[in-house]
């Protein structure tokens, strides 16, 4: 008999089933619908771009962004709006970089356009000249590791190019920014060059965090465009007494105050249960932080905003989170999965968008398996939208400190990465290479899902 | 027994299947992997969109990018390339065109933006200077059929937000450009002004081919921007004695010749069967025809290139074809169904890529069920590059002419359209607005496409 239970239960169930798909499948266009048609993501991207710019923690525009933030969330039609105060670093780029190649060859050189990269040393008044020893990777780093001392070492790892997802290209190169320092100063180099983590077809150097090593001396580290790092690569081959001077003025002062900035929609069902919805508030300071990360801050207050203009109650409460310091230290997400776990709250589900702003096709997760299935049966669901790609792995920096702490199930908004990296921590991301409708058909995406979350997890 | 058949069967041939798909795979994964590190086709647009620019039929640019093609087929590993001849229409649009707002209130009024709409007459060296009628749809125009004579008409429509693929909204509003000035002219309109087709937060105005119809007669057609057409609609509501000057210096010739440039790489098996990959060479007049399509003759180029490149020998005759005169007359297209119906030409399949160069969703198609059902066994095969969606109907105007004349079954690149319409017709479809990686992924999606056809059409 046992073969024939599943098909009556089927049978039973399938059509309760198709009702609640339907309802789903109105309330999901409805959403896109209000988004498509009423959004304010790009308008309070423009602002915040525009009128504030670059933010980095610890400095004057963290604090501006701060303001707006609270106002944007206000605005949006949440229940509260409070900022969670946290320690964060505050380092500063000081004078703007100086780098030339100096050759022996008299024709004339360009200077190179160097970014320190965040979290490192200044150079000192007097800057660095040294030669140059370029390696393609950490084992020819190894390999060469007699020649290294004295030396600024040149990391000309290129990114990948084969990766489908740029993000695995990332994954891939980042190691050079962040342990590139340190594993060269084991073996005595006074400065190091990485080439940037990009695919650009130009030249603006990528800047992005980088750690020391306690072990070894703190040297200053900086990235270069594709463009000076294949003319600084070619130099070296034409004249091996080459060297190059270097000039950084940045310094890492003492932690100061900063702020996550917090909204609410108050629960109909469960007020003092929560699912979260993020992006960071902080940007590198060359940039507007466009893509990285104000598309997430505003894509975040969208949800809130259709939420709210179309009558939605969430049956828990709907937090909008815009995290502080994500770029350098990640001491917002960490502060606010602190905060959870010290009041013991309960958290349902949270989501982060932080991967720009492009067309949506997915989410990647981390949930158990219970939660994946019920997922999964929402893909007819977004189909529609051509969010199809749920079967990634992941989640996002910020709310990856809450699934640490307390083991909450997360998503990451996935869009299209073809031209992430294009901009990414660069001079580039700005307000223009954003696209109104990726913008807010990405809101949508993150809309649906917390609708869908709120109703089944 | 019967149903013990399948799983035996499935048994036998499930191991087949899957060294198939291995090696189908494989073939795949070197594709993308070649186009991706060694693709000429960003290259390729580069010179035909910065060296050659818009390229409308008839025009001096149609004759050094029709050179162009032959050297770029050449030079990608053809075995044969050659002209085939066509007329094609000739239309030009004389000096910039002239327009602005003559209103009572004296406040400063820009000058409007426009663009004659291709095949459209001039107004004339006076020009033409009468009242406007705002109308929101041909609805609205029958409406006030009454209020038409002596007047402008300006078609106010605005492009719908709600669809998610762009296509549905220009295909949605898009007649108002094709038929606008006849509808209007019908009841005694003197020229129409029409909103243009596009979500683009700018004031470029997006031109593109209109009819007549000859039962009426032949009134001047622009296009304006969406600042310019909200701006012209307010003026409309604040001074309802406002008038329009418009001139247009526009003008259709006679027909002239121009040709389809075509490449060959042999079939090892059946070289006179042939599967044809294309885009169109001809672009409007105002852009550098970058999207619209230069990137799809590039990615064609490509196709050719990378087969050559691996080695790869196709069984059936590849067949690059760089359509002559798509935006006003397709008659390369028809050209190309004419002769391979008159010559009973045998072609398998045909394939082109004529809606932007960005990164690639999946494929729109026309076929039978049987040759559906084999496309669709290869989604796995597609899925780790982000190409899921070869549901949706469709084809390509080019190769919709061989599907026509002789049943060829078809298929065209589906990118995301998001971007499209921002730049279509308009003066920014430039080579800025292409993005390296997207253009390389559809060349690597179509490239991937021929060969599984190549193998199982």
């Amino acid at each position: 008999m046992r073969n024939y239970i599943m098909p009556i239960l089927l049978a039973c169930t399938l059509p309760a089933l198709a009702v609640a798909q339907e309802k789903d499948s109105v309330t999901l266009r409805k959403l896109a619908d209000e988004v498509l048609t009423h959004s304010t993501a790009y308008e309070n991207l423009r602002i915040l771009t525009k009128q504030i710019g670059g933010r980095l923690a610890g400095s004057p525009q963290m604090v501006k962004a701060e303001q707006w933030g609270v106002k944007a969330l206000k605005a949006a039609g949440a229940d509260t709006v409070y900022l969670q105060e946290c320690m964060v670093p505050h380092w500063i780029r000081g004078a703007k970089e100086e780098a030339r190649i100096i050759s022996k060859r008299r024709d004339f050189i360009p200077p190179l356009e160097v970014l320190a990269l965040g979290n490192s040393v200044g150079s000192g008044p007097d800057g660095v000249n040294a030669l140059v020893l370029e390696v393609a990777s950490f084992d020819d780093l190894e390999a060469k590791k007699d020649q290294v001392k004295g030396k600024i070492v040149f990391y000309n790892y290129h990114f990948n190019p084969t990766f489908i997802k740029t993000f695995y290209s990332y994954g891939d190169a980042v190691k050079y920014r962040g342990q590139g320092a340190s594993r060269a100063a084991k073996y005595g180099a006074v400065a190091v060059i990485v080439r940037s983590m990009t695919h650009g077809a130009n030249n603006f150097p990528h800047t992005g965090a980088m750690q020391y090593d306690s072990a070894y001396p703190k040297i200053p580290a900086v990235a270069i465009g594709l463009e000076d790092a294949d003319r600084l690569s070619q130099r070296l081959k034409d004249d091996n007494s080459a060297s190059v001077f270097l000039r950084t003025n940045c310094e890492m002062k003492k932690d100061t105050i900063g702020h996550n900035v917090i909204a609410e929609l108050r629960g109909s069902k469960y007020p003092d249960q929560y699912i979260t919805v993020g992006g960071h508030l902080d940007s590198w300071d060359v940039a507007e932080g466009a893509h990285d990360d104000g598309t997430g801050c505003v894509q975040s207050i969208e949800v809130l905003r259709a939420f709210k203009a179309l009558g939605m109650k969430p049956e828990h409460t709907l937090r909008v989170v815009l995290f502080a310091n994500e770029e350098n230290g990640t001491r917002g997400g960490k502060k606010y999965a602190e905060v959870a776990k010290t009041r013991q709250e309960k958290h349902v589900f949270a989501l982060e968008s932080d991967a720009g702003g492009f067309t949506p096709r997915g989410f990647t997760t981390t949930m158990d398996a219970a939660h994946k299935a019920k997922m999964n049966s929402w893909k007819p669901l977004f189909a529609p939208y051509g969010i199809y790609d749920f079967d990634e792995p992941g989640g996002g920096v910020d709310v990856g400190q809450l699934n640490e702490a307390i083991g909450t199930p997360m998503a990451e908004l996935s869009p299209d990465s073809q031209r992430y990296f294009d901009i990414h921590h660069a001079a580039n991301d700005v307000f223009e290479a954003v696209n109104k409708r990726e913008l807010e058909l990405g809101a949508f995406g993150m809309a649906g899902f917390i609708y869908l979350v709120d109703q089944n997890f």
